[in-house]
Parts: structure tokens; C-alpha cells; sequence
């Protein structure tokens, strides 16, 4: 399978290339991503300012947009960084935190939409179901039961038509990830129910998926790759479980000590 | 006792239905009040953009206010959001981080006592002192040695007056913790001195009172529980110390993995 | 050497005292500033609004001034604080986080170079080159390594320079450590190229040398103790390594059951 195969290569050109990460992402999470953009061998800058979204975004590979703390000040520089990035052609993820949820995040999410061009946007199934125009039941920043009660198939075919609107790549996480570019689609079986009972796994993710895609310049390798990271990381610092606050801890252990036989190895992804 | 038996009960409840919590506090330790809300079983939301702090709230089966960073516009959507959970009828828990230090904290904290019902309000002596009206000498945000020099009945005495002053429940945390509604007092002798080393514990508490009482309907009950899972999880936690790093990942481990029988053995609370 | 022993006796002096420090500093990292200052023996305090710059600073021993995550809202805080430190004579450590990346951060440095008196600026190469007004080549947070291609050599004769300048102490960290006040001259050669894998060593290195700034009242001795304290921080913790999340966790550790005689002992400081 040609995704697999790329993973190792992947995590090597990470490595090697180090790419500078800018995040516009809420102050809940944002250490964990920065830890997380350091461990996989990439370099995170976290820069909100209107006065230099624009001049941060331009000296980056690669962008990342969450709108977990959103407010009026930073989704004008959300705007500002998004803009530049599409201009010099590197790399957006859009992570739309509890869309479906507030007025003011959906007309975010509307606007953040219209105005500029994502190379992956990640989300649980409501938000992404929200961003489709399909009912979506957000309740805060999970998904719910109900909008999960279609199964995998339903899941798949929504990531396959949301991507073809927005012509970028869907990734959907949840108990089955799955991602697709509007053609192919793959679905990942890595992960941990535990991951669930630590914040900050989803913001996580988009800090590795936007270091893979920055550094392959390819978004459904960037894409699998990260949430392949980030699942099998739970996988692992599962283990030897002794509470959450540990586990935390040892998924980062795991992602800065990850070579890219373990992932490719630990990798259970499959083309839908 | 009471509140003794509906601790195990009140630990079930928050594991049962999961409430979402609504937090709008200072950007230090919100990772950590966001962990340990999903620690002890219920769902964490942070938001406080104007736009959207009311429709937050409508959701949330609890809402807690702290200043511990509060700017002007963070204070804006705590008021908002605390006016939609009064309407709607969800425990508030106020925080007032650093009441005494300065001018904007307490008008910030006037304001809030004035405009807002708070199911529970907790802090240190100090704060507390501050606003019962009486002398405080505030450093920063600890309690201050001197406020603290008349003892364990003073500060009784305090919690009873001022939980009858702004009909609420009141809770000094310290070396002994004091709860009361103004009728009934407890004092809680689980923690450790270990406790004031690392930074959010006062916080944290917040997150569990706020899911105890959102889960129990009882403020009374939720305040203890809340201050009994933390001094416990610092005493379990403190028991194989390393270092304040590590003391600060198991006290989540601890409470990740706390079990009813284990809270209400472990309770040191008696009526005062 | 008189720096070498002054060291225990500057970490009793801050379990002694406890300053308080005030911190207006990113967002990114200021848990970590927080938990590393309470490992010491001081006391944190995170406050940056403009209402109460002013007003915590005069009730503090010392004030960080860090402009990772700068906003206009925080930068006039920034100058409102500093301004009241330097009229009450409390040390204020500045580091100007990615200066030379972006015209705001350069503006913004300038400024604040303008108006206030340092006690210590710190910075890696690239930073300090910038505020020497030297060619700097900095890739967002990190040094570049062209700047730093010249040797240790150069590296002492801008701190020299530099610090002669702005009549104050420049700390310039990396793989060699260089202070100056501009006539004397140390090098550290303390540290772990581990620490440049979690983010905010930078952040809590400032933390470390307001702390012992603040209770000694010696610019030169808190900076070495400063910068000692991270530098065999992150070799002890990085002689049992199992990966970057337990490492960040161990070196909190390692600082708050830190002895006097240790980091004298450990200390690798000689005079440039």
C-alpha cells in the first residue's frame, strides 16, 4: 500500500528537514503542541498577533488554524496567517474545535471556509458533519453518540463528500480515523480509548500532521501519518497505564523516541 | 455523617453523566483544570470570547469563573456567561484568584458578587477575608501568614458570616479547609504541604468542585467532594515523592483512577 | 571563584525570601514558568492586564518580560509594569523571544529597550545579535546556525558589547552559556542538547534567574545561578531518559530537591 509505504520516509523527512510549524491554536493545548512539534523533530512557533500573523506565517512551512479559544482578535489573525500561507503555498490545517456549537464558531468556520484553501481539516464527526452542512449535534468539543450512530460506512462517504466540496483532505478521528481526498480513502484502526480522557489529543494531531505534510508536501500522507503517530503513541503509552496524567506524558516519550519501522510496522491502515 | 456517605455516590454521578463544565479562567493552569475535569469524569469547555459566552454556558452543566488572568474582556464574557447559567439555573463557582492584590481585582470581584448567584464561591483566606470585608493582606496569590494567625475557628467563623452575607456556600482551602452554607460548617484535614508547590492546585479544585456539584445538585456535597479528591490525591501522590514534576502528573494519575470506597475511606471531614 | 560561591548561598537566600516574580510572559509556556519558579522556593505571579501591571509589579521582588506570544494588549502592560519596577528598584529580566523574526517583535524590543532598564536580558545568539544590531539570521524562536558559525570567542564579545550598551547583564544562552555585565565575563558549559527538544527552557531559565536575581539583588550571580540550575537541571534528568514528556516532568524534579552543595559542585562556570 503506497500510504504505508511513505510513512518511514515521512518520519525521516521530518527529521531531517525540521520544519517551522505556526500555530494559531487555543492556550488550552497549545503546550502540548509545542511539545509534541519538538518531539517528532519539527520546530513550533505560536505567534497571534495582527501585527505579525502574516510575517510568522511567511517564514513557516507549514500553518495551523484552531479555533478551540477563538476570539475576534485571533481569527483576524487566523485570517492574516491563512492568507499568506495560501500566497507562498505552504500547507494550512484547519482543526474547527466545536463547530456547531456557538453561533460565533460556525460563522468562524463559515468565514475561515470561504476565504481560504486547507490542505487537511480535521475533525471529530460533528464537526465535521457541521462543516458538510449535515445535522451535527456538538455538545462542547465532542463528538456525540448520535452523530456516530451511522457507522464507518456513513463516516467514510461524508469524509469522501466533504473533501470533493472543499476540495482539500477530511480527516475524521474517532474510534476508526479515516481520511480521504474526495477519490481514495483510508481508514486507521490505531489508538487507545484512553487518549479520549487526556485533552488535547486532537490539537496534538494537528501539530504532527501539519510537520508530516510540511515536510512530504503530501497532505494524505501527512494526514495518515499523523494520526498514525498520535494512535500508535496511545497504543503504546497504554501499556503500562498507571493514570492520565502519566499517560500524558509517556505519548510524548513515545512520538520523540518514534522510528519509522515502529510505525510502519504498528501501522493498521487499510484503503476503504 | 451526611456528606461522608454521598461522596461514593457523588463519584458515581460524575462518571455516570459526564457533565460538560464551562470554564473561564486564567491561561497558567487551564491545561491542568481541563485534565482533571476529564480525570474525575466529566467534559471540559473552555470559552471566553464575548460572542459566544452566553451560548457556552446554555450548554454546560457548570460553569466556573476565575480571575486568576482576567483582562477586561475576559471579564465581560464572565459576566454574560454567568447571567445565562443564573437563568438557567447551573451551579457558578467563583474563584477570586488574587482578591486584595489589586484595585482591578477588586472591583472585578465586586462587580461579579454583585451582578451573579454563585452556587459556591472558593479561595484562600486571604481572598476570602477580602470579601467578607474584612482586613487582608493579600501577596499575590497566596494567603497571607498574618491573615491566617487567628485559627481554624476564626476561619469558621468567617465561612459561616460570609456564605450567609452572599447566600452561597463557602469554601477556604488551607492547611485545614473550611466549607460552609452558613448554617452547617465541615472542615476537611486530607492534603499535603507538598500541595503548595506546584502551581493550579487551587484551580484544579475548582474543576472538581464544579463537576461534583453539576453531577449531584448539591453545593455542599460538590464543594467537599471536590477539596476531598484533591487533598487525597495529594496525599496518595505525595507518598512515593520524587519532585514537584512528577507529584504534579500523579495527583491526575491518582484521581484518573479514584474509586468511590477509596474517597470515602479516605475522607478526614467532620462537622465543626 | 567568587560567582561558584556565591551559588548555594543565592539558592538559600530564594527558599529564604520566596520573591514573588511577576511574570507577563507567553502563553505557551507560562505553566511551566509557574512550576519552575515554585520549584526553587519562589513565588510566581502571571498577571497582564493593563489595569494592574502597575499594581502587581510594586507588590513584587521581580518582574519577566517575555515577548513569545506579544499582543499590542500585553506589550503596553509590559511597558506600564517595567515601568513601575525600575521606579521601585526590583530587577527585570527581559527576553526577547524571536527578535529579528518579525518587525513587530523588533519594534516592540526597541521600545521596550527604550523605555526600561534591564537587570538581565536574555537571549539566545540570534536574539542578542539582533538587539546589538548585528546581521541576524533567526528562524522563529531558535538561533540560526550561521549565527553562531563564528565561535564562542564572538559569542563573549557581543555579550561584552552588548551588555556595555544597554548597561546591564546579557545572558546568551546555547551549547556554551555566555554572561557578561560588560567587563567581566563566565561561561557555562552546564546543559543537555536534550533541553532543546521541550519547549520553554528558555521561558524557564527567566524564571530561574528573576528568582535568584530578585533575592540576592546581584544581576551577574542570578543570571549564573540561573542558567546553572537548567543547565545540571537537564543533565541529571537526562541520565535516566526514556523520552521528552518524563524529561520536561524531571527536570521540574530535579530543580525543587536541588541543594546548595549540588549546584556548586556540578557547576562548569569559568571566567571568558
Amino acid at each position: 500500500m503506497e500510504i504505508r509505504q511513505a510513512l518511514s520516509d515521512a518520519l525521516q523527512k521530518v527529521r531531517t528537514k525540521s520544519p517551522l510549524i505556526h500555530h494559531i491554536t487555543n492556550y488550552v493545548t497549545v503546550n502540548d503542541c509545542a511539545n509534541i512539534t519538538l518531539a517528532i523533530g519539527a520546530s513550533p512557533i505560536m505567534a497571534d498577533a495582527i501585527e505579525e500573523a502574516a510575517e510568522i506565517a511567511a517564514i513557516a512551512s507549514g500553518l495551523v488554524l484552531n479555533i478551540g479559544t477563538l476570539n475576534a482578535r485571533t481569527v483576524a489573525s487566523m485570517l492574516k496567517a491563512g492568507q499568506t500561507a495560501n500566497e507562498i503555498g505552504i500547507p494550512v490545517i484547519f482543526d474547527p474545535v466545536g463547530a456547531g456549537a456557538s453561533d460565533f464558531r460556525n460563522q468562524t468556520t463559515q468565514t475561515l471556509l470561504k476565504t481560504l484553501k486547507f490542505s487537511i481539516i480535521r475533525g471529530n464527526l460533528s464537526e465535521i458533519r457541521y462543516i458538510s452542512g449535515l445535522s451535527s449535534n456538538t455538545k462542547g468539543v465532542d463528538a456525540a453518540a448520535i452523530d456516530m450512530s451511522d457507522g464507518i460506512e456513513a463516516t467514510i462517504q461524508i469524509a469522501k463528500t466533504c473533501a470533493k466540496q472543499y476540495q482539500t483532505v477530511i480527516a475524521i478521528t474517532g474510534a476508526v480515523d479515516v481520511i480521504s481526498d474526495g477519490i481514495t480513502a483510508y481508514c486507521i484502526e490505531n489508538g487507545d480509548a484512553k487518549l479520549s480522557k487526556i485533552t488535547g489529543t486532537g490539537c496534538m494531531c494537528n501539530s504532527l500532521i501539519a510537520s508530516y505534510t510540511a515536510a512530504t508536501g503530501n497532505a494524505m500522507v501527512g494526514a495518515a501519518a499523523g494520526i498514525l503517530t498520535m494512535g500508535l503513541a496511545g497504543e503504546v503509552a497504554g501499556k503500562e497505564f498507571s493514570g492520565t496524567g502519566s499517560y500524558r506524558s509517556k505519548i510524548i516519550d513515545v512520538i520523540s523516541q518514534l522510528t519509522g519501522i515502529a510505525l510502519e510496522k504498528g501501522a493498521r491502515i487499510y484503503e476503504a
